[in-house]
Parts: C-alpha cells; sequence; structure tokens
C-alpha cells in the first residue's frame, strides 16, 4: 500500500471510530478532515518510521492519525471568526461557515481529544511508545512550545519572532519526524533538526505562497499576511531571496537525516517535497533573469 | 495532607509546568483553573482511588489533575459567546471577557492537551494504567459519548434526551469513578453505575440551583435553562419532587458502591456531597409544609 493510502485508510478509521453521537457534530468531524490537504504531516511521520524499520506499523499509524487530527482542529480554530475569519479552507467553505461556530468549537476540541484517543488505543502494543507519542503530541501542541502557544504569540504586544514561528509551524513538524522515530522505537532526539528545516522551509514556501498564488490555486484566502500585519519572508527577502532560503534550509534538512536504514530513500523524499511545496509562480520568477 | 490541599498541590504543579510561553496565554491558563471551584470530579476521583488502595498516589494525582483540567477547559469553551455568551463565572468575569476571545479558545485546547500530558508524564510509572486513563479520558470527553458530544446534541433539531445528559454532565462523574479505581490498578467496569448516579444527581441540583439561586449565589447568572429552553428537573417535577428525586438517586448511588476496603468512607463521602450539592433554598422548600 502507498503511502497516501495507507494514511487515508488509517484516518478513515479514526473518524469512523467517533461517529454515532449528535449527527451533524459526527458529520462535522468527517468535514474537518476530509478531503484532506497534502497530509505533509503524517507523510514524514510515517517515512521517518519507514527509515527506522517500521516494525510496528500501527503504532507508526496512530502516531500518524494523531498527529494530523491534531493539525486538522488547530485549522478548524484558527479559521474561527475570533481568529482567522476564513471563509474558505481547502477549496470549501470554513467549518465555521459550513456548518456553526458552536460546532466548529466543538469539532476542534473533539479533534483534539480523538487523536489522544487514537494513541492509548492503537499504539497499547508497545505501551512505552505510546506514552512518549502522547508526551511528544502534547509537547508540540499545547503550553508553552506548541502550536496553541504559536497562536498566543499573536495576542502578545511583543512577539517574539523565533518562539513564535517554531511554536506556530515548526512545532508539528518536529513532533512528524520525532514521532516517526519513537514510533519505530528510535530514540526522538536526533530527529529534531530535521523536522525544524522542514517547518522553516514549509514556513518560507508559505510565504511564497501567500504572497504569490491566488484565492483559488490556494484554496483560501491570499494576501493573509499583509493583511494581517504578519510577518513574511517574501516582503523581508523578495521572491528570489525567499526561494534561495528555501533552497538552503532543505539541503540543510538533508544534511541533518541521522544514520539509519533508510537515509537514501529519506533524502530522496525531501527533494520531493522540495519540489512540491515551491509554488510554480515562484519558481517562473527564478527562472526569468537571464538563465 | 487533606484532599482538597492534595488536589490544589496537583493543580498547581499541573499550571507551572504550562508556564513560560506567550504571557498573555500562561495568564490565561491559571485564571481558568483558579481559584478553582469545589473541585468535585477529583475530589471523587481521590475518595475512589483511595477506597481501592490509592497504591501510586502520583498516577491518582495525575488522573485527578487530568480530569479536572479537561472540565475547566470545557467551562471556559461553553463560556463563549457563540455557546452560553456567560458574563460570569465562578463570581469572576468569564474568561473571554477577562482576556479574549481568542485567548478563550486556546485557553481551552490548551488545557485539554495539558490533561493528556500530565496522563503522559506523570504516570508514566504504571503505562497501561497510563494508557487506560488516556483511553478513558478520551471516551467521556471527546465524540461519540463525552462532553462534547453532549455540548453538540445543542446543534441537534431532535435531541436524545438521555444521551444528552449523560454526555454533558453524567459523562465525567462516570470518568471520575472509574479513572479512581483504574489509578488504584484496579477493573474500571464496576465503578461505572456510582459515577452515573453521581452525575445524575449533581445534574438535578444544578436544576435546583438555577431555578432558586440569584447570581450572587451562583456566580454566574441564574435563570439560564428557562432562558435557553433546556430541560430542567424542578419545571418537570416541582421543587419538592426534585429534592425527593436527589435523595432518591444518592440512595441507589450509595447502594452500588463496590465492594472494596474503603467502601464504608466512600459512602460517607457520597453522604457529604449530597448534604452539599442540594441548595439551601432547596431545603427550606422542603421542610415548610407542615413538617
Amino acid at each position: 500500500m502507498g503511502l497516501s493510502s495507507r494514511i487515508e485508510a488509517a484516518m478513515g478509521r479514526a473518524i469512523e471510530g467517533a461517529q454515532g453521537g449528535p449527527g451533524r457534530l459526527s458529520s462535522a468531524l468527517d468535514y474537518a478532515v476530509n478531503p484532506g490537504g497534502a497530509r505533509i504531516r503524517p507523510t514524514i511521520l510515517l517515512s521517518v518510521a519507514m527509515a527506522c524499520g517500521d516494525d510496528k506499523p500501527e503504532v507508526s499509524d496512530a502516531a500518524a492519525v494523531a498527529l494530523e487530527l491534531m493539525h486538522c482542529a488547530s485549522l478548524v480554530h484558527d479559521d474561527l471568526p475570533c481568529f482567522d475569519d476564513a471563509d474558505l479552507r481547502r477549496g470549501k467553505p470554513a467549518l465555521h461557515r459550513a456548518y456553526s461556530e458552536p460546532l466548529a468549537v466543538l469539532t476542534g476540541d473533539s479533534l483534539i481529544i480523538r487523536a489522544f484517543e487514537v494513541l492509548a488505543q492503537q499504539a497499547a502494543t508497545a505501551p512505552d511508545r505510546a506514552l512518549g507519542l502522547i508526551a511528544h503530541l502534547s509537547h508540540r501542541s499545547g503550553m508553552p512550545n506548541g502550536i496553541c502557544a504559536g497562536q498566543g504569540w499573536e495576542s502578545e504586544e511583543k512577539i517574539d519572532l523565533s518562539a513564535y514561528h517554531m511554536a506556530k509551524t515548526g512545532a508539528l513538524f518536529v513532533a512528524a519526524t520525532q514521532m516517526g522515530a519513537l514510533a519505530a522505537g528510535q530514540d526522538a532526539e536526533p530527529w529534531e533538526e530535521l523536522g525544524a528545516r522542514i517547518g522553516e522551509a514549509f514556513q518560507v514556501a508559505d510565504d511564497l505562497r501567500d504572497a504569490l498564488c491566488d484565492e483559488e490555486t490556494l484554496g483560501k484566502p491570499a494576501g493573509q499576511d499583509d493583511l494581517h500585519g504578519r510577518p513574511n519572508a517574501v516582503r523581508q527577502f523578495g521572491v528570489q531571496g525567499a526561494v534561495q532560503r528555501l533552497d538552503d534550509i532543505l539541503s540543510g534538512a538533508i544534511a541533518s537525516i541521522p544514520s539509519c536504514p533508510g537515509e537514501a530513500a529519506l533524502a530522496q523524499m525531501v527533494r520531493a517535497y522540495a519540489d512540491r511545496i515551491v509554488p510554480a509562480a515562484a519558481r517562473e520568477v527564478r527562472t526569468v533573469p537571464g538563465e
């Protein structure tokens, strides 16, 4: 089974297990998770797990699902009127527009809780790994260093920019590489840098997309960073500078991969990821000046 | 150390461990949790754990804290403008009034995540118990049977009233008795009925308070059930009928206590709880007619 089918099958089981209560909330859970976006975080997680041997695939599946559920929850809550007040997400109405604001709050809460439930239930064949995965996921999601903290920095008068970016975008990428290693029974620590660098690259790519793409391509409103006065690498370095920075970061990411059986395949995955996340518009800008 | 000091000390450590990120969100986490209400759920949890021997107090502490954090998170989210739009909670401004709506959403999310983090970190001396506790807490909090489901029923055109009450109020009381047993290494199943009955009693007592007490006594707006057209035992049975029902339920609760070393002390705790939750105004009504 390819990575993508493996992820979709595991996500399907996770949402299926949360069905059966109030009908609209049940339906909203499915809406928040399907159809998915690129499933980048669980793809990285499973790639690392496979590079480390993936000796307990049910544990890796649970880890991948838990991470993606947490990510989907954060999207639903970030889109709420009191944050981004987004109309669109993944090319369809944001959940609070399609359902309601109360159901959007409850969907986010339910997905967060389900993430931990999946780990406790499906990774229980390896209790120490399951607890490590739960500790890592919560560390990278909550306070003081996770995505909640990242969003929380936006309510501060003085933002610690490096802590902000690391928590808001980086945290779940670090979770992806570290949880992948943990799921395969390996030490998480050596995998932090790879996750941090992929997260940094993702942030620059996201800045490029926000600056260069239109709403139709993005599936969500464009130009939001300018609108909300948020820091953006394109504003800071220009388009070419930002693309160069992206390439540098990804080279560093590949160099940081710890020695493991699947090292070469993993480097290949990062290169493919790099090609995919650079928006076409940025490539055009890059190739224009006399190349 | 008395139960109350034990709970406050453990809660203090849990919030301390989440500090250090963005300042306002850090402060909001503390605001959501301190000063606490009656800490009824962790008190029940620890009482059951002690009745079962409490052989790993650090595991019981983690369970009690996780349950109370989840409860506090639900209060913060339930008070949001899109739900109850409450001005007051525990006698002070609701969190979204004191901080902001974004920080209230993030506070709830962070407390939910912290609940699982505390279990993964502090109950790790008994990995199987820790995983059982995480599975039970998520089952009673999320979808399709937990407090999220309970709140979700309010968005349905046709409410399943018994599922609604069980999920909205009963779920965390069942979690209290079952997690208390699990924390002490006992089977959770025989403890379900006690939790369900205490939850039912709490619901009737809450209905009495909502109908009979003023805002100052409650520390939150009164008459909310009438205002939101929610089912209420006083509307259904009258004040005396509701008090009688409360007594019957609590007798059933005591009768349901499984055989265990601390059975007598636990029955005493339930009786004390019964005396405390009946509002004084209801007692007055009960003693008036010719007694």
